[in-house]
């Protein structure tokens, strides 16, 4: 077995927005070095490794290279993990060259565009069982963590129901088609312009998924999806460019995407992709069992027996007495970037299962089984909300599956 | 045309705890006589007669008379309408006897058991031209007649989703098994029982319809249903009766089944039925358009430009700013019985179209519309959450049919 204590070398793929962000964020991770970055654009691998010598907090004068063909970062042979953080169509593709090139993947979240790629994912894996993380930040969210550590003490019962969203308001995203060299049509906004579907079910399928004990003696049978119309972001681009600008397009999207999910332990799971119309953000958590039930949109919960009778109580009592180790930990901490949180702890989990060559906690059959949401919503919403067959990623193996990660972030 | 100002003779079907509880709220309503009550069970009579003659505020001791055959009662020419305040299953059969008998009609809510059923209550109407209005009181909630205006107003801009529940913690009712001389097959039980489907979707699903013109230049296309697996009533009975006692069943309700309905104007509505598990009450409504949002789990709403960025406004200044005249009234009064004043406002807006033999608020095709959708969640429960349509009861009168009722009771 390696040093536990070595310097692990990183190499980051990916140097838009959200690379150059979550570059911020592993700065502040222990034990680390970003030996090399790869970016398409020479001007975002600058931005890179710019975050990387003058970081606020962290500034590091380790050696960095910058490869324009991210195969070439993978040739390096120093490096044993890799983080992407590219435009969505490129995690796939990238992350299986990554884990045939031996690297410890860690993918950054996003949907899907056909059962396909999915599977590639992981057969890619299963082939050359590199290991492979999935990036689902919310995961580690305070309030999920918190909250599975309660479902896991018993305090909802046996759950039978969960909700949540992806309930943010990006209309603002249609100016990014004003900056079309920088972008090009990589950019999220043509999936906003092309296709109607549950675009981005990871932030909420992710940490109830866990709660279900998803791939582990539990799966997602199927779905059905309803889109309503596409009338808010057809508005803004019109308030924006006028509807005689060519940057003025119709929008596939429906304003508001329902998805239902059926498991096959009869649990049921209501996602709703809410990006187009104005509100306040939420990822509009609900956890409903036999005991009680939890509103991350009220920040309320009942328990019976506990609460007094029909009436809601404050979250925040019960967020303190059941917060998870890594959160208290987290709290003492004096990191601040990223998410509020989320960004470093997820990070933090996928440097130790690099460092310790341990599974991770969301591995590669979690990725493939929430991404997957995305295109067979797509395929029941073009069906008229038909029900659509989730597929069984682990071929059988959820059945007995046993929880996987070890560690202080094991989220099974 | 008739005096307005005579007094109105009606006649009431059903004397058990909801109609008993009706009786009470009607009788704060001016102008009017129940003249003839009606219930198979003698006892039930008498408390309904009770109630009229021994009422806290409005005792009365004009004549009453009492038939166990409510043909009886239809048979009585100076009765101008009735109230059906039966069981579930009784309410068309007697609703459809009592537009044959040439009467009035208001009849309270429930679900159906077959299309078939609520195209026989529309025929009814059809043919025989009684006027029929569906006494579905959350119509005249507080909050959703504020809401209504708001709509009307323009402060959500384009509408383009909706959700509501009937979320209501109902699990003692399993404890009505036990009383089978007084409830027998006809409780509500034994649908929670035998059945599998969205019950009791019309205290949400009306006033959504209103919001959404449903019947007067839109309709419902399709819905898909979906049901949770059923453990919260079979747990309920298990410690109420224990396995060995005859009084335990199994339940065929899913705890919590989600209903997602598609309308001819794009928009999408899902509707929660969940009355197994443990929670506070609300009718979760939520609508959602191109300006702004309401959430009433929440009491918050958000109006983009009105609202800080980003943030929740509490709906009580909202509330009061957009009251609905007929809430500022019932404010002044003095009347609190029947659920907050929803049900005696119901029973007003009834009262004022038998008076002035108006069309009600709340119409034949509303009726139809709303209770078929219970039969139709059973359906695609059944058929796995298969899409199933939502027949046009108008036959094709929704494209131009114009707002019907007059005066303060009008919702459309």
């Amino acid at each position: 077995m390696k040093d536990k204590n070595r310097v692990i070398k990183l190499g980051f793929i990916g140097c838009g927005t959200r690379g150059v962000g979550l570059l911020n964020t592993i700065m502040a991770v222990e034990g680390i070095e970003i030996s090399a970055i790869s970016d398409v654009q020479e001007h975002r691998m600058q931005k890179g490794l710019e975050a990387i010598r003058t970081h606020e907090k962290h500034p590091k004068e380790y050696p960095v290279d910058l490869y324009a063909n991210y195969k070439d970062l993978l040739a390096r042979t120093d490096i044993e993990g890799v983080v992407i953080a590219t435009s969505w169509n490129e995690h796939i593709p990238i992350a299986i060259a990554s884990m045939e090139a031996g690297k410890y993947v860690g993918m950054e979240v996003s949907g899907s565009n056909s059962v396909e790629e999915c599977w590639d994912l992981v057969k890619a894996h299963e082939k050359t069982k590199s290991p492979f993380m999935f990036l689902e930040n919310c995961c580690y969210g305070q309030y999920e963590l918190a909250v599975l550590n309660m479902i896991r003490q018993g305090l909802f019962g046996e759950v039978v129901h969960c909700a949540g969203g992806y309930q943010h308001d990006l209309s603002n995203m249609v100016g990014m088609l004003e900056d079309s060299e920088e972008f090009g049509h990589h950019q999220r906004s043509y999936h906003h312009m092309k296709r109607n579907a549950e675009l981005y079910p990871t932030h909420e399928i992710g940490p109830i998924a866990k709660y279900l004990n998803i791939n582990r003696g539990n799966r997602f049978l199927t779905l059905t999806s309803t889109a309503s119309k596409s009338v808010a972001l057809d508005i803004e681009a019109e308030e924006r460019f006028g509807r005689d600008n060519p940057l003025w397009h119709h929008h596939a999207l429906g304003d508001i995407i329902t998805t239902v999910l059926k498991c096959a332990g009869g649990e049921t799971v209501v996602i709703t992709h809410d990006i187009s119309l104005p509100r306040p953000y939420s990822r509009g958590n609900t956890v409903h069992g036999t005991k009680g039930i939890w509103s991350e949109l009220r920040n309320s919960i009942y328990i019976k027996g506990t609460s007094p009778d029909h009436q809601w109580e404050d979250m925040e009592p019960y967020l303190e007495k059941y917060q998870h180790p890594i959160w208290k930990e987290f709290l003492n901490s004096d990191i601040t970037d990223g998410h509020g949180g989320m960004d470093y702890l997820t990070l933090c989990a996928f440097v130790e299962s690099v460092r310790n060559q341990t599974l991770p906690p969301i591995d590669v059959y979690d990725a493939a089984t929430w991404k997957v949401i995305c295109c067979l919503s797509e395929q029941s919403i073009a069906l008229g909300s038909t029900p659509v067959a989730v597929p069984d990623f682990t071929n059988g193996k959820w059945i007995y599956r046993e929880p996987a990660a070890e560690g202080i972030y094991a989220l099974d």
